[in-house]
């Protein structure tokens, strides 16, 4: 028998014990055990009350640590429903960067409220990083970084380390800084060349002047570029007059990049603010696919009206009615595929809103190909099926022009959003197969009225 | 007028000018001033030939920064056009990862062409590498790295380190580690402790004795635990015998995720093998789309073969056939986002295979109620516009029912297949809407039939 399926050894059973309880150092054993994922996955089966009581009984620093490790909303939802003077300690206990992501997570009430607790140097700090749009310099940089004064000595610097040793230990102190008097950025030191240098050298010396550096407002694509072509582990954040206000790790940088392309996944795919797990509220999971879903239903029925339309035709040729989803189905999917390539090519940067003819260009090909070949395919069914040549050509020319339609417009959807400054990954969906629903309905009932004799001889 | 609108001045006319007149310094300024995605763009806009010429005639150490630029298909498009003698400079210069990443994405054939060329040293490496897979430490790790013996001192590290300042420049030295005289892996030697100690201290006095290690088999999974629990910034990787072999970093490991991420979307539209760009050639995009697009022709017509067999009630009630499409495709859209919110869980690892009950449980509930909210929708919709209840009671009832069974099989599905060891991003959606389609098209259908003399009565 499996550790896991005998009930008491569950993890989360062992964990709930220890919580009822109240035995700090059980619980605290029971977490030591667990990997991060295995962290959030025990805590996703306790009740509300157990991991409320779980985080508000750790010291904070213990607490802080369990909240780092598990999935964003799911840490915010248990911060959420502590008092602020509870949550205040762990948020307090998170790097600048952490503290500013979850609370930027949490609804507007409850951060306030724990902003409130906080000292007011560590509250002025958080409310700057959320002043920052998530992604952008500003919003994924770290306030944990070390500025020399531009007179210090190798020596100096050295001395600091070694004195503040335990103070740095979370910091990255593989770059150090040098700014002037009024904090201004003049350098970027690095550790491995303090390392080599004799200690009464002045660190202006030693110091790569003029470093490269961002601002708080450059996107997060002007950071992955940034990255890309220089071998940096992290880049200073300087404000409009060059004064040093953080730095960004590529770390950060990837793991932001991580959540947008996660994110823009789940809106495909009609998920409303781009992130659900299945530890977040019921209510609040259900109206994020709701608000899309509803919106999709009136323009399902506007397209399908369509048909509604053109009810004489169907009557006469019932037969049609079996394909008519088959072809929304399959330019739907023709379409959805242009439409991830083109959002993937925008993310990376390979395209721009402007390249909309290349894009037409490169999808027109594919789909004349893809056409003719599902073309032939669908109308060959129809036609050895029901035995009538008129058929295959109305429903297979059907599905060959409304896939050629279907990746054109999947291409340039995207591409006009992004331009309009819009998301494409919520929207290029719903507007594309209302599109394709559409005229490939139409297509097929205007061809078959072509053919309304030969459709019925059989 | 802006720069790019002028045909002269778009970078890729200028960088075509500058190859075509073999000005090998005018080319390099003409990159110097772009950023990586401007380049990617850019190249992506020269004529294959174009693209080898500038590859050959760039140092190799310049082209090998170039094909780290791009995005990993159009560095591997390009590198595959060159021949072998040409190529394999340019790989050789490459990082000893970018080199297995590189390899990996090749034919065989070009893999195998190169690495004739290559020195026998680095062919080894390079095969050593390419033989794990993607998505485990050993395919994610660096070669570069810095082992010492036991007997060392501090002082013997840093006389090594200032000697090899050049070779060690694209190194990460940040950690060093500790070897026994038969390459085991006995410690960590982090340079911030080197920098504060006295020359004469042996490194074993300083090092981090047992460190975290991982194993060339482990998985991406057990990686990203491993880096969100401890905040190394690299791990070293062991062979069975407790061998140093490599070291994994952070980055490497957020940049392979964010490579299955992209490629679980792309996937989850039906892009076999999970990229794209429109760089790559017309016939592979055509038939990696293709090859998803017409199973799935096959898969909707068993479906929709159901309404051929219920046509009779169709010909009676010929209104139906506006709400036929409508349930499928919003039987899909509920589906989907079940899917999308199982993959991005199993991806998390808050949820496994085995949770099937809990996943169950918690879409059913969101199944229930948005069912309600859609049905009710639709079917009132339909019974206002028709003026026949009946009507508004099969197509809201049919949808109400479909959205709960597609919520429930799109929750589901994802940890059946991951359970199977199959990937769910490419099959969840066409099992989805298969199931869901016949059963949204039967109980329309059969509810219709129940209902015939009432709905033929308007």
């Amino acid at each position: 028998m499996s550790k896991e399926t005998t009930s008491k050894s569950r993890p989360w059973d062992v964990l709930h014990r220890e919580i009822e309880e109240d035995d700090v150092v059980g619980v605290e054993s029971a977490l030591e055990n667990l990997t991060p994922s295995e962290k959030a996955r025990s805590l996703s089966r306790l009740s509300a009350e157990d991991q409320s009581k779980l985080l508000t009984m750790l010291p904070a620093a213990d607490a802080a640590d369990l909240v780092e490790d598990v999935p964003d909303v799911q840490a915010a939802g248990m911060i959420e429903r502590l008092r602020p003077e509870a949550a205040a300690p762990i948020v307090e206990a998170l790097p600048s960067d952490g503290q500013a992501n979850l609370l930027g997570d949490l609804s507007k009430g409850a951060a306030e409220g724990i902003l409130d607790e906080l000292s007011s140097q560590d509250a002025a700090e958080a409310r700057e990083l959320l002043s920052y749009p998530d992604e952008s310099a500003g919003g994924v940089m770290a306030k944990e970084i070390l500025g020399y004064q531009n007179h210090w000595t190798v020596g100096d610097v050295l001395t600091d380390l070694r004195e503040f040793a335990d103070k740095y230990a979370d910091y990255d102190v593989q770059y150090t800084y040098v700014v002037d008097g009024e904090d201004r950025l003049l350098g970027v030191l690095r550790l491995r060349d303090l390392v080599l240098a004799p200690s009464r050298q002045p660190i202006t010396d030693l110091m790569i002047a003029d470093p490269v550096s961002v601002h708080a407002e450059d996107t997060l694509e002007v950071l992955g570029d940034c990255f890309e072509q220089h071998h940096y582990i992290g880049i200073p954040v300087v404000d409009e007059e060059n004064r040093l206000i953080g730095a960004v790790h590529r770390n950060a940088v990837l793991e932001e990049e991580n959540r947008q392309s996660e994110e823009a996944y789940l809106e495909s795919t009609g998920i409303v603010g781009g992130e659900e797990l299945r530890t977040m509220g019921f209510f609040r999971r259900s109206s994020h696919r709701l608000s899309w879903l509803s919106v999709n239903v009136f323009l399902n029925i506007a397209a399908a009206s369509v048909i509604a339309l053109h009810q004489e035709i169907l009557s006469a040729v019932i037969i049609l009615a079996v394909f008519l989803p088959i072809i929304s189905d399959m330019s739907g999917c023709s379409g959805n595929q242009a439409v991830a390539v083109s959002i993937r090519e925008l993310t990376l940067g390979v395209i721009r809103p402007r390249d909309v003819f290349r894009v037409f260009w490169k999808e027109g090909m594919v789909g004349v190909l893809n056409g003719i070949v599902l073309g032939i395919l669908l109308g060959g069914i129809a036609w050895l099926w029901q035995d009538n040549i008129y058929l295959g050509v109305v429903v297979g020319g059907a599905l060959a022009l409304n896939t050629l339609l279907a990746v054109l417009l999947g291409g340039v959807v995207p591409l006009a959003l992004r331009g309009l400054k819009m998301d494409p990954a919520l929207a290029s969906g719903p507007i594309l197969t209302t599109v394709t629903d559409v005229c490939g309905f139409l297509m097929v009932l205007t061809f078959a009225a072509k053919y309304l004799a030969e459709l019925t001889d059989g």
